[in-house]
């Protein structure tokens, strides 16, 4: 054990947008990898291109304390845990999957960045909450461990709240980003540039730091300014989806006031 | 008229949110309003809070080449702007209300900055977009002058462009806020603080300067990964209404891959 950072043996399965992010994320804070596991040929390209050994099965590697899955949701299941040593800790990174879909009586734990990771774009973990969970303080400590070498927002979430915060995760960014997206075509069907709406969308997501979204909520909806919201339902004519998501969403904020 | 900034002789209509920002703003920028014209016990607050002349009627103040309109919508019409005199620039500041409202063969605008305004928060107007319009170049450029003492972001739209603006900000904005309040309400549920999303939603705004939105989506939906739809929605049975909500936005991001 060295002196200010404990060393983990740990390795990374899979070859995707998670495995990329973390594997360069702890490269980045020293916690080197012990290896990649994966059998695609992305997998061989990533471990290359990170310097790190590639691993085709558990058995192939050594002494490795912490498996972290970076697999699909879909692949995460009993059998496929049973491949990995008894004493070994195997933990996955989804938001939706509850820690009990590994079996394994012992020795499981989840490892769940709450942000959106693109491939492309490499990420600042520093203040991305890590959210954990283990069997054992035990194995929840390796896991602090580990997050802590990466960010200083550790959270310890059992699995209901971990799929509530995935599923809260999906509203505020990924509806949120197709609401951008909404806008953007309006924009664009009167050749109105899109980052006239950057000031906008910057303090909306900067003032509920200081309000709670009940009360920073305003527009149309919450006045209940039917002329306004009339005139919009009008304009909204031509694009039926559009329309329907405008209605739906003014009348739940007007139901909310 | 003084060397760098001419002195324009404006005043402002009215003692709400639009008309206190809009004072506080000029009045920083040392463009001081010629008074506040209100009938209303709040305006009368307001122009002694601003140490500025109250004006009962129009007829009141002398020399005024521009009024805004601070007003609510639906008291924006002929009748209304008719008892201005014909001289002066009169100038609305509603994003979805036509320049025709007003009537008058000439001399109208429309002077609408594009932000989410509180009453209770000072904004800084140095980087909001002020939409304007006019009947003729001689009145757009007074409309300039005065929007460029407080922003650095001036556009010219035309009335449709305005109102589209004005709906595509209704989107980011107000129903960008109500998915945060989901969001909110799916973490209180399971005793999860709602700052858990804060690196997540300010991620999510800050994409979308480096990537259109179409390219800055992800998630479940985006990823057509009907397993996790249909446990979030099963998770969302106790809330019917945001149930509904997550059905229509995950089939409109669907459809759109």
């Amino acid at each position: 054990m060295q002196s200010a950072k404990e060393i983990i043996n740990f390795a990374i399965v899979g070859s995707g947008h998670v495995a990329t992010r973390l594997a360069d994320a702890f490269i980045s804070a020293g916690q080197i990898p012990k290896g990649i596991l994966s059998n695609s040929e992305q997998g061989k390209e990533l471990a290359k291109s990170l310097n790190l050994p590639l691993f085709k099965s558990p058995q192939e590697a050594k002494n490795i304390d912490l498996w972290i899955l970076c697999i699909k949701d879909d692949a995460l299941n009993e059998e496929y845990a049973s491949q990995f040593p008894k004493d070994a800790l195997v933990c996955h990174t989804a938001g939706s999957v509850p820690i009990s879909i590994l079996g394994r009586k012992n020795k499981t734990g989840v490892f769940y960045p709450l942000q959106t990771l693109s491939k492309d774009k490499k990420i600042d973990f520093a203040n991305i909450p890590i959210c954990l969970e283990g069997q054992n303080d035990e194995d929840i400590e390796v896991l602090k461990k580990l997050a802590s070498s990466i960010s200083s927002d550790i959270r310890i979430l059992n699995s209901d709240q971990r799929m509530s915060a995935h599923l809260a995760a999906v509203f505020v960014s990924n509806f949120v980003n197709y609401c951008y997206h909404i806008g953007f075509d309006l924009l664009d069907s009167q050749g109105v540039d899109f980052n006239i709406l950057a000031p906008l969308i910057e303090e909306t997501a900067n003032k509920i730091k200081y309000l709670s979204p009940q009360n920073a909520q305003t527009g149309p909806a919450k006045r209940g300014d039917q002329n306004i919201m009339e005139k919009h339902i009008e304009l909204l004519k031509s694009w039926p989806e559009y329309q329907n998501i405008y209605k739906i969403l003014s009348h739940a904020i007007e139901r909310n006031k």
